[in-house]
């Protein structure tokens, strides 16, 4: 066997697909470990699948997804994101993890810098390294409120240093930036002339602050926006997301898409059109579960004494175990699971920053999550 | 807007696109420029994603597939390819695409080399630049029965190649290659210590010899094989196909997979088992029609006195046009569109070596075939 690219060692697994693995080999776990919503998909968006199915629309589409679809994704960027783009500017990805994918693809080259949050979903980083590029981790710290420090980011940025990616509401912190949070990372990214990705699949799921969208702020074409029906419609299996990119830019997504994809199946395109037109109170109400378990998981802590980090976007919790993971909260996680049947994502699994602490997911039933908060060891 | 990494400006675009967005523009255009099925799909197809669908079967899946689905394209490879592989070698993919683009990703550094086939699929050239390596192209002449010279070959490898892909039945040519053309492509392989990367989209379509898989053939684990359901059960909008990789490199694929992709979509795993271990009549069905339009299209063809290919896989012909085109047929198959509203795809596309030929579909009605071969120009 010859060998691989030699990059491709350096991309690292994902420490919560580990512990997903684990858990999927024992009995009666408490899963708190996966960003999956636990909510049914509504019916309109099956009927619409279901539909095209029946009626044969099983061709390719064009690259960018079906006129319909790119059409009703330009109204509702105008109307819920203040985000004024043309059709063509709109891509329908398998998934976010796709646009992100192709957008990071079409900004750096091998040996090119990206910063990443940290702690912040793992497959910023997993794609850079892909690409041969090198993640750079700022810090998101609870010192700092949990929100980017410019005068680091100013630091961190060198010649090679060609984007950066920002994620409000974040995973895993539930943090949600304000206007001027954003206008500051704006602003840093023309100072140093850098690309931003933003990504965005947890815009429907705020607690109080309103989501806004980068693009929104954006004056000169340097943000590329990530968006996803998997979270807001509890659709992560149909893998239907968009890549919204600056303008001037639709001859080369649909290249590059056309070699790596082709387009997303047509089916899932109908849903996907019936989910972004159609109604939204499956929507409100998943909001409104995610809520409510924030607030019992937090009432449970709180009685135990144990730190976390209030949400108020997303659906996560970020609990601080350092009083108990001594240093090492992979292997504590590991230990839980094995000895508590409780799955929750280790905060290393997200950046440097995140050791300590856990990843708690609020989609689940408040029994799963009162069971998982019950086996986390109070501080002494 | 900052620069796009340097190497995407490098990325063709694709010569067949070009004239299938054209020729959406026109009224009444004889279509024979995609390569997609004109057949519905199978019925039990259809079924099993709609129950899906009702069943609310709409979540992550592991990232190589639904275990079912594996284990049918398992005992698949095993049936109909000789290929004897285990689970954790197989991995669904965004159709054929996908499948392709992961592989060279896994294989290919920035500047590294990369055999392709001239003429060949146009997404080999696409993704290799899109990953800054450089597609090196081997020629399939006339002269040489269109299939590869190995003396040309290892003249070609440099101290920067890695791979060689190899497609059989190719796409446009039709060719099918022999136990013994193959044989010679993987001694090649091995005495270069190269990858093999294996297209075979059209196993199912041949018309005389028996399609034989590459990796059938692989003693020392070079080969990777890029299979599609989108050919052969006529489900090319549905995107699933799958990647059978070597042993040992099932933790890397779950990991690039969860970056690049996360998995494909599940209802479209349940289509796709259904079609796997589901009545193959619709599949022979398919291939005695492109069998036939095949026929009818020599005959006209032989009638003109025009040259062609008469190919023994796929679905398409490769028709000598040199004779008109003037050294020019990507300009010759747009005055073709625009004057008698016929689309073919033109063999430049293709590569160099596609010049003075153009590619037709034979998945296609009769009278559609009729129509657009009427409009070719009979040498003088």
């Amino acid at each position: 066997m010859p060998s691989l690219a030699p990059h491709i060692a350096s991309v690292p697994a994902s420490g919560i697909r580990r512990i997903f693995e684990m858990a999927t080999t024992l009995d009666d776990v408490a899963m708190l470990v996966v960003g999956e919503p636990d909510v049914p998909v509504a019916r309109h968006i099956g009927d619409a699948a279901r539909r095209a199915w029946s009626e044969d629309r099983t061709n390719y589409t064009p690259n960018g997804g079906i006129a319909p679809l790119r059409e009703a994704l330009v109204a509702k960027l105008a109307r819920e994101n203040d985000v004024h783009v043309d059709l063509e500017q709109v891509w329908v990805t398998i998934g976010a993890s796709q646009g992100l994918h192709q957008a990071m693809g079409l900004l750096l080259a091998a040996g090119d810098e990206v910063l990443v949050p940290d702690p912040g979903y793992t497959t910023f980083t997993m794609n850079a390294r892909m690409l041969d590029a090198v993640p750079v981790p700022y810090t998101l710290s609870s010192e700092a409120g949990f929100v980017p420090d410019v005068a680091e980011l100013d630091g961190l940025v060198g010649e090679r240093t060609r984007a950066i990616i920002v994620n409000s509401p974040s995973n895993p912190l539930g943090v949600v930036y304000s206007e001027d949070v954003l206008q500051g990372l704006l602003d840093f990214a023309a100072r140093h002339d850098l690309w931003v990705i933003s990504d965005e699949v947890y815009e429907y799921f705020t607690y109080g602050p309103r989501h806004i969208s980068m693009a929104a702020l954006d004056r000169d074409d340097r943000v590329f926006s990530v968006f996803s029906l998997s979270k807001t419609y509890a659709m992560t299996g149909v893998r239907v997301g968009y890549l919204v990119t600056p303008k001037g830019l639709a001859d080369t997504m649909r290249t590059v898409q056309e070699a790596a994809i082709s387009c997303v199946a047509e089916p899932d395109q109908f849903a996907a059109l019936a989910a972004i037109v159609g109604d939204h109170q499956s929507v409100a109400d998943a909001r409104d579960h995610y809520r409510s378990n924030g607030e019992l998981a937090m009432r449970l802590l709180d009685a135990k004494g144990i730190r976390y980090l209030e949400p108020n976007g997303a659906f996560y919790l970020w609990v601080d175990v350092s009083h108990a993971s001594r240093g090492d909260v992979a292997t504590w996680c590991e230990r839980l699971l094995l000895t508590s049947r409780v799955a929750v994502a280790p905060g290393s699994a997200f950046g440097r920053s995140g050791e300590g602490w856990i990843r708690v997911t609020l989609a689940a039933t408040p029994e799963t999550l009162e069971r998982g908060i019950a086996a986390l060891p109070s501080p002494v």
